[in-house]
């Protein structure tokens, strides 16, 4: 693995910002767009569970669906993908084992030589006290996904915007999740920035490290 | 700015691991922490309001009275770097005041005319329906920073483990965070796999792209 430089990185997360204004002419390439969504798909979880399904929006119609349930936010229809991150509502054993199942396909090993290691996590997520707040457990790991894909994003020139601010609910109906199982926590805009959004050039507003960093 | 290729991006992120046996005898350089302590700094979060401090352990004792607290992993002690991310707690309008502060600033513009804009915050973090939730929904801004620094160190050849085992309210007595309003939610090792880390040569298991990815 060729490591990049540390220079490299933070001009990258310099260089990234909350897109106000995306370029509604310009698309993300399929080479690129297709490193992105594996940048989604490999995103750390707690115990490797997965616990999302991520929707690629391109289509205009359904962004323009989502579009008054943002806050009209043009980011929505003017990006190039827009992604909602949903979790799997309600982990059950079922997931936990066909996760054990994927692990054994793949690490070409029985998936009873991880009986042990299946009955941890199905005791922890399914059954102990953590089910009591499952959802929100599982919200978290999303949570990975998207600092994850703004980062990798960013590394390969493609803008992004986060968006906490819609109604979970009401993209649940327009997307049709709640007889599959999935609910809505979050989405994040990608693309191009527009030439003149203003936000681009703003000073990037952080606490001085002394505040929000301690060394122990 | 410069992007990186996608090849190199997907090299990284399949290279990253959850390291479970850190090499003891190696710690990242001072430049290489220093790059890494920005892109923690640099994390978005919503708003930017940034709700958050990371407490970077490199004291061995203080790193031994963690350990037995997060299930006798061996990666506290091991690992270079170990960061605790920690929320602020039932954040107030000062802390809102404190950001429009910093917001004034860094980009030359005068605190009251952003009373509209901070005036938004307060309503919506401080009094509204968030307010509820709002150690929640700071946890989750935190797991943003999380996921941005995995994936920020593995660009630049840094190992890291993330660590929700343990156990937050000790954490939160040894640290002495009580007194000061914060709270720990999350940990993150960090430093170079050791050579015999069986764990890094198995294959990377992930759901297909078609169970976890929707294009619509």
């Amino acid at each position: 693995m060729t490591p990049i430089t540390t220079a490299n990185l933070l001009e990258s997360l310099n260089w990234r910002y909350a897109t106000k204004k995306f370029d509604s002419s310009k698309t993300i390439s399929p080479e690129i767009w297709a490193a992105l969504e594996d940048s989604l798909v490999l995103s750390p979880s707690s115990y490797g569970l997965q616990p999302w399904k991520f929707l690629i929006i391109t289509n205009p119609e359904t962004k323009e669906k989502l579009k008054p349930l943002s806050w009209n936010q043009s980011q929505v229809t003017d990006c190039s993908h827009y992604v909602v991150f949903t979790i799997k509502k309600n982990l059950t054993a079922a997931h936990i084992d066909h996760f054990i199942d994927r692990t054994a396909v793949v690490r070409s090993m029985p998936a009873e030589s991880m009986k042990g290691y299946r009955d941890i996590m199905v005791s922890d997520v399914v059954n102990g006290p953590r089910s009591l707040t499952v959802n929100e457990w599982a919200t978290r790991q999303t949570y990975i996904a998207l600092g994850n894909f703004m980062t990798s994003a960013a590394l390969v020139g493609v803008d992004t915007c986060p968006m906490e601010g819609l109604e979970p609910a009401n993209y649940d109906r327009v997307l049709g999740l709640p007889d599959k199982g999935y609910a809505t926590v979050v989405a994040c805009a990608a693309g191009y920035r527009a030439e003149d959004d203003k936000y681009a050039t703003l000073a990037k507003v952080r606490f001085l490290n002394s505040e929000v960093v301690e060394h122990i």
